[in-house]
């Protein structure tokens, strides 16, 4: 194998590669990025089995060949190279790969391309087209919803429900649901599934599809897989297994009181007050709630307590309730209207949070119970 | 104790005070910062015995007093506030603090002032001012040298050699000797002393001191202890005991060759070379030199090879020599000039580098012994 490339656009494919690459590698080779040279394209793929990433990049090639190369040294090398081009070619060495760039010349060891498990494109009826702007307003009002830990692996993915009208994504772990909503222009209406994503997987994705200019994202899904491809970037992943819970049972039907709150104000005032809260496990602040006024406050005997105030307008009753800061903190982050609604029953059934300018965003989150 | 000051001139005092709070307090009331509030000015005072501070700031005092507050929490509090005053008052309720500024309220629990052991003024007749664009140079350019073991506890500082003629500061790890050198105007002939200063003291003072506008500086020492006091900052520190080497024994006195090389090729190139050697150890690269060029290489069996040539202009014999490439890398961020010389004798001898345009700037840095 040799070609020559422009070095810029191998660092991209290559740094993008690299999150399909785990930090502890099943096997040796999944430590590795597979290069596979034919008719003046470069194709480059990384697995960990759960993600496969393909990118390809154009080459000038004068010999073909596939070949492995440890994925962290590569990079390393590829980033810091002196030159505009570079200029990779097989050694007379066994499993020596020579690259060149100006005066610098590494020669790193590769791995047998025939180990490496290559990445099929998926194939299937089910797929439709979104613009890449909203793929990421779905993936970032929801995705952060989503349990960490592993212990229910359901929470640890979003919901993608793609149904006649709509497509609609949901995050919960099982304290709170972030559900966002778009209705796409141009989108076969046949399609429905539910189908649910690793949110690691949604949020790599995110940080990729950060162009000014929105690109056309193709969707491919199967019974278990699922593929996003744009540009000369393809990612394909499984799908979590299970039972989603029913978002529409979540979201209470009705609210006997809403308040219209400022939500830079609530944001700050919840950032103050958790202050005195937030080295405790539960984070608890107190939102009392009259007629005009939020007062916030928290508690802690080893450091002492915060109180705030701040104006809302309210229609319907006064209630004094609690919440973990970090719920409410998250979603105000992901609120782009300057105004919100906070909707209630009672202290101890879930309130809904939601821009006054989204009908499509929806945020549900359990009070705490409070010692009295 | 109750007064009104300005809350950007507060949050600053607090930054630079908190930098005497260990993470580790011996002692509880360690954590705290001690506020004296008199003949309207704040006195802001912290300390982990090794180093202590004490700001000034002017405030609108109707109440005098002292108290102590938990270094972090009053940190978090002063930073977050909303307005652009703060009002701290003692509370009716006992060791209580009400911090108020807008809408804002926060109860701190204090401790009392009366623990606190409060730092005085260093009286010495031996002192002198040093504007501080001149002493974060000689910081920056030799602390970086120092251990950060505290196996030989003389080693984690750089000394200060204050003679008749000049300021010389010098750091050493044993392995490379960092030494720069000021000849002050307007200063105090007759000092003669040699002074162990911790490095970690001094990184701090240098972050300090980044003011565009150079300030004096006035330094005050004793036998065990120095102080440094500039604008409305006050801080003092422990000197290391122990005997420091004599620099002027380990500088060698002649090289055989000197090579000119340029600053920036050199050093881009290590980076790259290092690439493959910087996971092992003792991050071995080769330098072979020849008349006109400088070829440097490493080599990992379990990665690779790098190489790379660079031009240099060589007065002497050509020579091959090994080091650790992070003892080379870390001077090159500190020279400022396009080239140095680098200069040696043998393979096994230590070598020298400095500035083209600096003869009062050197590094001495011992190679490593390689497998032939």
């Amino acid at each position: 194998m040799k070609f020559t490339c422009p070095k810029n656009e191998l660092a991209k494919a290559i740094q993008i590669n690299i999150k399909a690459i785990s930090n502890k590698p099943q096997m040796p080779i999944l430590s590795g990025i597979y290069i596979h040279a034919e008719n003046n394209l470069l194709e480059i793929q990384s697995t960990d089995y759960d993600i496969g990433i393909v990118c390809k990049i154009e080459a000038d090639i004068e010999e073909e060949g596939s070949l492995v190369l440890s994925g962290k040294y590569f990079s390393d090398v590829i980033k810091t190279l002196p030159g505009d081009n570079i200029e990779l070619s097989s050694s007379n060495l066994q499993n020596t790969v020579i690259i060149k760039s100006n005066s610098a010349k590494f020669n790193l060891l590769s791995m047998s391309s025939s180990d490496f498990p290559k990445i099929k494109q998926l194939e299937s009826d089910n797929h439709f087209t979104i613009r890449s702007n909203i793929l990421t307003e779905l993936i970032k009002k929801t995705s952060f919803a989503c349990a960490t830990e592993m212990i229910r692996p359901i929470f640890t993915g979003c919901l993608l429900d793609i149904n006649s009208v709509s497509l609609v994504m949901a995050g919960t772990n099982t304290h709170r649901l972030s559900v966002k909503k778009e209705i796409l222009d141009n989108y076969d209406t046949n399609l429905t599934a539910k189908l649910v994503i690793p949110a690691k997987l949604l949020n790599d994705l995110s940080t990729l599809l950060t162009s000014d200019i929105p690109v056309d994202v193709n969707v491919v899904y199967t019974h278990n897989q699922i593929s996003f491809s744009y540009d000369n970037i393809y990612i394909v992943s499984r799908l979590i297994e299970g039972q989603f819970p029913d978002y529409n049972n979540v979201i209470p039907p009705a609210f006997s009181t809403t308040v219209t709150i400022k939500t830079h104000d609530f944001q700050s005032a919840i950032d103050r007050v958790s202050l005195i809260s937030r080295s405790n496990q539960y984070n608890i602040i107190n939102l009392d709630f009259t007629s005009d006024t939020l007062l916030l406050s928290s508690d802690n005997p080893e450091i002492g307590k915060a109180e705030e105030s701040i104006n809302v307008k309210l229609a319907g009753s006064p209630l004094n309730i609690s919440f973990n800061a970090k719920y409410i903190l998250d979603v105000l982050k992901y609120i782009n209207s300057d105004e919100i609604y906070f909707s209630f029953n009672s202290e101890t059934s879930p309130v809904q949070i939601k821009p006054t300018d989204d009908d499509m965003y929806i945020y549900v989150v359990t009070p705490v119970r409070r010692n009295k």
